[in-house]
C-alpha cells in the first residue's frame, strides 16, 4: 500500500481489494478512519465490515459512539459477535453494555466469555462518570524484584493483551503500587538492572470515585499518557489512558456549553427538527414563566407607565444591561468551577470583588444612560432615575451571577444547566422594579 | 522517600532535606507538585528553586504559565539562566520567547548556545497557534534499513535528550516520513526484525500551518500520544505532544466561553476588581450601543403604547423569548464549529432545520403567549399580535443565530467573540418592531 492514502483511496481499499491485500495492509489503517468510510457509506456498512479480521471489527467498534457500537455489533451472526466481543477493550465494553437496555445487555452477556463476566460486572457497578466507570482493566504489571530482562521476556509474553504500554506498574503481591516504569526506562538501562532500581516510588494516582472532570484535570496536570486508578483499599484496579480523557473534555465542555445555551447536551448541530425542538422548547417554556415574572413586574407599573410612556423606551436598557453583566460573571464563574479554579477558600474574597467591579461597571454605565436620558428627553431626575436603577441592577447581576451557579453546586445541579435562567429572572425582575419603582416615586418630576 | 508523599511532605522535603536526600529522590518528583509548592509559597521561591538540580529547575519552568516562566527563569544570575535554558525543551523555550518584549527576549537568546539560535529562531517563525508553534523539535528518528537491535542502541545512546519515546519515527535521507514504530514494537520483537517489517507507513502527519484547534481535533480522533508535524515540502520537523494538545484544549475552551460570555479570554476568577472591569467594561458598552437600538425601536412606538399601555407588560416577554431563541441556535452553531460538526457542506440542511425550530416552537411559544393575554387582558386581538409577533420573532431568532457565527467565521472573526450581541440586537430590534408594529396597525382593536 503507498504512503498515507487518503479517505477515497481507504474507500476503494476496503470495498475492493483482495482479501490477501487487505489482511497485509489493513492493520496499518487507524480504526477511526474505517469507522469514518463506513459512516460516509452506511449502505456498504456490512459489506464492508465483514472483510474485516474480527481484532480489527472490534478495534472499529472501540472506536464507535455508545449507540453505534450496538448497531455495529448487530450486523453480525450470533457466533461472530461472541468473538468480537471477547477482543474488545474492557472500558469500551463497559461503555457499550451500559446504554444498553436489561435485554440488549444480557444477551452480550451470553457472548462474553464466563472468566470476564464478573470482571465485567464489578466495572459496570462504577459510576459510569467517575474513574471506575472510565478506565480499563488491561495494564502491565511487574514486581519490584524482577530484572530489566524478566520485564522484557514478560512483556514479549503479554504485552498484545494491553491497550498501551507507555507504562509498567510495579505492584506488590496484594496489587498495592509499589512504583512506575516506563518503557523508555526499560529500553535504556541494562539487562541485569533491578526494576526497584529505576522504577519512580511516587507514583501518582487516581481513587476508583474521583469524578471524570477532576481526572481530567488530573491529566491536564501531569501530562501523563495513562494514569493508575485504585480502589479504597489502595489496590491498583485499572489505567486511564489520556485518549478517553480527551473524549470526556470534549464531552463535558460539550455539556457546558449546551447547558448554559439552554438545549440539552445531546443535541447536536445535525440533530432533526423533531429532536432540536424535543431539546429546546421545555428550556424556552421554562424561560416563558420568568419572563411572565418580569412582565408581571412591569404591569404593577402600568400607572407609572401611561402617565410617562417614555418610561417604557428605556426598559429594554435596563434589563438589558443587568442581564448581560450577569452572564459576565456567571461565565466566570462557571468556568472557573469548571476549571477548579474556584474553591471554598477564595470563594468570599471573589464575591467582594464581584460587588466592586458590579459598582463600578454600574456607576459608569449609570452615568452614561443618565447623560443619555438627560440629552434624549432633557429631563434631569429621569437621568437620575435611570442612573440609579442601573448601578443597583449591575450589582444584583454580579451578586446573583456569582451566588446563583455556587448555590446549584451546593444542591449538587450543574451550575451549567440552570445558572443562566435565574440570573436573567434577577435582573429582569429586580431591573423593572428599581426603574419602575424608582420613576413612580419621583413621578411628579417626570410628567 | 515514603510512597506517594502529599503536599505538605513535599513542602518540608524541598525546605528541609539535606542536598543528598535531595538529590537522591528530587527526579522521582512530579515537577508539576513542586511548580504547585512554589506557587504556595512565592516568598520561599528563590530558596525552593536554589536547591534543585538544573535540570528539574528547567522542568518546573517547563511546566509553568508564559509569564511564570520568565519571572522563575529571573530569579537565578546570568550564568545559572544559560545553563537552565539550554535543559528547557525547544517548544517550552519558544513559549516563553514570543511572551517577551524584544530586549527581555534578545537577553534570553544570548543565553542559547549559537549552534541552537538558528533552530529557535525558525521555530519562532511559526504562527503560534499553528502545529508549527506548539511542535517540539526532540523526537526520535531511525532509517528504514536498521534493525530491532540497531534501534536499540540508538535508543540508549539519544533516548534521554527527547521529551517522549511512545513512537520511533522512520525517515529517510530527506526526512521525509517513511513510518512509525512504537516503542511496544521495538521492545516485543527479535532483535534482527529489520524496522522496515514493522513499521507502520499509514503515517497519519500534520501540516506545519494548521490551527491549534483542528490539530486537538487529530488527537481527539486518533488517540495517538504523539503526532509528527511536516513542512511544505513533507519534511518532519517535529513532534506534538497530547500533554501539549490538552493544554491548547482547555485554553480554546475558555477563550470561547468567555468570549460567548461577552469577558476578555484572559480573565479568571480570582482577576483583580481592576482587570475585570477592564475584561468587562468594553462589552457592556457595545451592549449598551445595541440596547440603545432596541429603545430607539420602542420610542418609534410611543404614541401606541401612551394609548395602549399594556403593551410595555408584554414587552419583556418578546424580546426575552427571541434573545433566548437566538442564544440557543447560536449555541449549537458555535459549538459544531468549534468541533468541525459544521460544514459548508451541510450548512444549507441545516439553516432550513433551523427555520423549521423557529416555527414550531415560534407557533407553540407564540399560542401560549396569545391565550395568557387573552386570559389576563380578555382582547383577542391583543392575543394574536403578540402571538403573530413571536412566531416572527422566533424565525428571525434561529436565523440570525445561525448566519451570524458563520458570518463572523467567514470574516475570519471568531464565532464565539461577537455573536450574541448581535444574535440579540436583531431579536430585541426585530421583535419590538413586530410586537409594537402589528399593535400600532391592530390599534383601533386594543384601545
Amino acid at each position: 500500500m503507498k504512503l498515507q492514502i487518503n479517505k477515497q483511496e481507504l474507500r476503494e481499499f476496503l470495498l475492493y481489494s483482495s482479501m490477501k491485500q487487505l489482511n497485509e495492509y489493513i492493520y496499518h489503517v487507524h480504526p477511526a478512519d474505517i469507522l469514518d468510510v463506513i459512516n460516509d457509506n452506511k449502505e456498504k456498512t456490512l459489506l464492508i465490515l465483514s472483510k474485516l479480521p474480527i481484532s480489527v471489527v472490534a478495534q472499529v467498534i472501540d472506536e464507535a459512539d455508545n449507540d453505534e457500537k450496538f448497531y455495529l455489533l448487530n450486523k453480525f451472526p450470533e457466533d461472530k459477535q461472541k468473538e468480537i466481543v471477547k477482543e474488545m477493550s474492557s472500558d469500551e465494553l463497559v461503555d457499550l453494555i451500559g446504554h444498553l437496555n436489561e435485554e440488549a445487555s444480557n444477551k452480550i452477556f451470553e457472548k462474553i466469555p464466563k472468566e470476564d463476566v464478573a470482571d465485567l460486572r464489578q466495572l459496570l457497578s462504577y459510576e459510569p462518570q467517575s474513574a471506575g466507570g472510565v478506565m480499563a482493566t488491561e495494564f502491565i504489571k511487574v514486581s519490584e524484584d524482577m530484572t530489566v530482562k524478566d520485564t522484557f521476556k514478560y512483556l514479549q509474553k503479554t504485552v498484545d493483551d494491553v491497550e498501551s504500554a507507555y507504562y509498567i506498574y510495579v505492584l506488590d503481591e496484594n496489587d498495592i503500587i509499589k512504583g512506575v516504569v516506563s518503557l523508555k526506562e526499560i529500553v535504556v538501562n541494562n539487562f541485569n538492572t533491578p526494576i526497584s532500581k529505576i522504577m519512580n516510588n511516587q507514583v501518582i494516582t487516581i481513587p476508583f470515585d474521583m469524578d471524570q472532570e477532576e481526572v481530567a484535570h488530573k491529566f491536564e496536570k501531569y501530562g501523563f499518557a495513562t494514569m493508575p486508578v485504585i480502589d479504597k483499599n489502595d489496590k491498583m484496579i485499572g489505567i486511564i489512558t489520556v485518549d478517553d480523557i480527551m473524549e470526556i473534555l470534549k464531552d463535558e465542555t460539550t455539556e457546558d456549553f449546551h447547558r448554559l445555551g439552554g438545549i440539552d447536551e445531546g443535541e447536536r448541530v445535525d440533530s432533526t427538527v423533531k429532536e432540536s425542538v424535543k431539546s429546546r422548547l421545555p428550556w424556552l417554556l421554562v424561560n416563558l414563566v420568568t419572563a411572565i415574572l418580569a412582565s408581571s413586574v412591569v404591569s404593577l407599573f402600568e400607572g407609572t407607565i401611561s402617565k410617562v410612556v417614555v418610561l417604557a423606551t428605556f426598559m429594554p436598557i435596563v434589563a438589558g444591561m443587568g442581564g448581560n453583566a450577569g452572564t459576565q460573571t456567571l461565565t466566570i464563574v462557571v468556568r472557573g468551577l469548571a476549571l477548579g479554579e474556584l474553591t471554598p477558600k477564595n470563594s468570599k474574597v471573589i464575591l467582594l470583588k464581584e460587588i466592586g467591579v458590579g459598582i463600578i461597571t454600574g456607576i459608569s454605565i449609570g452615568i452614561v444612560v443618565a447623560l443619555l436620558a438627560l440629552i434624549w428627553e432633557g429631563n434631569p431626575i429621569l437621568g437620575l432615575v435611570i442612573g440609579i436603577a442601573m448601578i443597583l441592577n449591575m450589582v444584583a447581576a454580579t451578586v446573583s451571577g456569582f451566588i446563583v451557579p455556587l448555590v446549584l453546586k451546593k444542591l449538587k445541579i450543574d451550575p451549567a444547566l440552570a445558572s443562566a435562567v435565574f440570573v436573567t429572572t434577577v435582573t429582569d425582575v429586580l431591573g423593572f422594579f428599581f426603574f419602575l419603582g424608582l420613576a413612580s416615586v419621583f413621578l411628579k418630576y417626570l410628567v
